[in-house]
């Protein structure tokens, strides 16, 4: 493990976006699989193939308010020939004793009831004269206002095939199907099935808690009032945010002062309820960056493996970064540099990855787009390093907005878009095409 | 009001999916907005022009880890002859109280941190010797092992021009600027901003909560056993999933069996904690469907116009619809059909506009693409009714999964998109162009 600054064994080396990128993901594994209730695995990863316990529909039942008759009796009825049919009573979904329909019987059924014994189909109720003797209907008057209307007789006026109107049993899944294979993301609809077949709980990868602190003397709480010197902690709210936004579970620190030894005992207080940690500021050279000088003492010393390395990555903003883990159970940390759009841009590119690392998802970047520059003057970028500005993206276009600074808040929160300058090169004109990240 | 059935008032109309939507949209007002802190309001959309009282940066500051320097006294600087000043103390990020830096001093600084007085530009430590004496260093020592770093002798090794490596106050934002207007949805770098210029709360529409109950006498709770007859609540779990994931804080209440006074009692005890609620089942012609029965005594009947009116829409799956405001607060009720395709479907095209309308989104719904039908045979589609088949699609391509059944659901789970077909059209062929609505 090295401290940084001039006592690093490589002080000079540039690591390049790409490596450090890769040195994140390969560290971070999918996090353990836990048993979820189904609205608590929402946006979560399945972490098992499951499979069909039982046939859907469980039994064939009628897709239709209507009656359930044997095809004969109604073969050939017409609204000048009725057939003329003695209700027998009601299936109502959810009937689990049902009554026999015979030979010129009918049995009035609603949407879902299961297809009782002896009837083979299902006429609606507008094909009958839903047992008012007076013509086709729109629909069954209510079974608590009228209680009539399960016994008497009907008049159907159409014939119906064998099991029209009938759902069958399995011919939505079939026991011993697979319903969803491990690695399917759940949403509504796949919460839907699970929750069809019997499912209450499922087997996924948890939402990754994220810790998210701030470190800076400067730092003062939004509505307190400044001292001189003093700015407000924006950090640890935007990339909270980001963090839920990416799926985790954050939890926002707030702000610590430059004292390595109350950050660290910050640190070593979180992590039992972190997956990953996130601080920002004091990464850099300076002799008040105290993130570098915390975390080489953190967690238990006593394990190996762990340690933060902190290092120069070919890129603007975010070029001073800290990558490791810490602690007994082996936290990934990434400590971010300070400034409030280096941050920003270091989160969408190493931390985000990182929680849906944890998440188990597949696709863990944001999605890029090739776009035309949109921009009055060309664009300068410094040699050898990969530049993100901030733009926004729509129809292919791309315009740049606010400057390179690392400090331009503003701008940020009017950007949709990262523009990528690749290292090689140094100026990109207008109609160029480049690279952005959508930031969605 | 209407109750539906035989008793409506015009029983045949066929409502269309666009009327019906505008009766929605336009009976939907925006939740009154409150002031909420932060973190809180992340994905509200902001109902106030928000100022900036303060410029950003709030004071020139140093963006780089150096010294804080005259002009004149490293004008001419080399690694040849560098330019020797006395180190007069540090400028750590948060300080109050600013040393001077006269002729021949240096001042050592940290990023973020005041322009000391009399200091007229920053030179980076690596451009000096930080006070080691022993040629360009790549950083500082932490003051708390080197407290001499902040006294001695520093060698400069190159010039620097007035206000280098100094952040103007303002120049990010300045006070009296507009930071975010009205309208704009909070995201993190939003949140960063608001955090930055000092704002811990705001102002904005908050999530509607949306409390989804389904009704039916044969549904059964998953991990349950089944009896004949029975089969497990999905739509619940489904609405409730998409209820949140359209951003609103949704109650699951479960299934409440086919009981009009049971379904009543439930309904206006749930409403105190409902901006919108959204029943399922219940809704079609049977004898059995207890949701139109009970909705015509929800709430203060004393109170005008309330009501929920019951009709058929031109559309497959989600023929049956409900929908109007109950209670004395006239909440938007919309009463899904049953089956569990028909209500995600209904959830997608009704409900969650309805939800992003409460929030105040300009843009409630989902994006839609044209895309080439993929398909073996032909999609067969009845006249006058817009159909909403299952789909995947990707690259311009549509492809339908399962069939028209709105029993369906493991199709539903497999499908990304719903593919519309309007209500002229009766088929389309393989390689057609149709609408998609994309369910990202």
């Amino acid at each position: 493990m090295s401290s940084g600054g001039h006592h690093t064994t490589e002080p000079d080396r540039l690591w390049s976006v790409d490596e450090h990128l890769e040195d994140v993901l390969t560290t971070v594994r999918p996090l353990d699989p836990i048993e979820l209730q189904l609205l608590d695995a929402q946006g979560c990863v399945l972490v098992e193939d499951v499979m069909v316990p039982l046939s859907l529909p469980p039994f064939d039942n009628s897709s239709m308010d209507g009656y359930a008759v044997r095809v004969g009796d109604v073969s050939g009825a017409s609204e000048e020939f009725p057939a003329a049919l003695e209700v027998v009573g009601d299936v109502a979904a959810g009937a689990a004793d049902l009554i026999h329909v015979g030979p010129g019987q009918a049995a009035r059924i609603m949407t879902g009831a299961p297809l009782p014994p002896g009837a083979e189909t299902v006429v609606p109720v507008e094909w009958t004269d839903g047992g008012l003797g007076e013509g086709p209907v729109s629909g069954m008057r209510a079974r608590s206002l009228s209680p009539e209307g399960a016994t008497g007789q009907v008049r159907v006026y159409r014939p119906a095939e064998a099991r029209a109107h009938v759902r069958a049993k399995g011919s939505d899944v079939k026991a011993g199907d697979l319903a969803l294979e491990t690695g399917t993301v759940l949403g509504p609809p796949q919460i839907a099935l699970l929750a069809a077949i019997g499912r209450g709980t499922v087997r996924v990868r948890p939402r990754p808690r994220v810790v998210v602190l701030s470190t800076g003397s400067e730092l003062v709480q939004p509505d307190e009032q400044l001292r001189n010197g003093q700015i407000y902690d924006s950090n640890s709210f935007a990339l909270t945010a980001a963090a839920r936004d990416a799926g985790a579970i954050a939890y926002r620190v707030g702000a610590v002062a430059d004292d390595a030894d109350v950050l660290r005992s910050t640190i070593e207080d979180q992590l039992v309820r972190a997956d990953l940690m996130v601080t920002t500021g004091g990464v850099s050279v300076g002799a008040y960056d105290v993130v570098k000088e915390a975390l080489s003492h953190v967690g238990d010393e006593d394990v190996p493996g762990g340690g933060v390395e902190f290092r120069k990555l070919a890129m603007q903003p975010g070029k001073p970064q800290g990558f490791g883990t810490i602690g007994r159970e082996h936290i990934p940390l990434l400590a971010l540099p300070g400034n409030p759009v280096s941050s920003y841009v270091s989160f969408e590119l190493f931390v985000r990855p990182a929680i849906r690392t944890l998440m188990g998802l597949q696709d863990v970047h944001r999605p890029t787009a090739r776009a035309t520059l949109a921009a009055e003057k060309a664009l300068s970028s410094p040699k050898g390093r990969r530049q993100f500005l901030r733009g926004t993206y729509a129809d292919g276009e791309v315009t740049p907005v606010g400057g390179s600074g690392s400090h331009l808040i503003a701008a940020l929160a009017q950007a949709d878009a990262l523009i990528v300058v690749p290292e090689d090169v140094e100026s990109v004109a207008p109609g160029d095409e480049v690279e952005v990240v959508l930031l969605g």
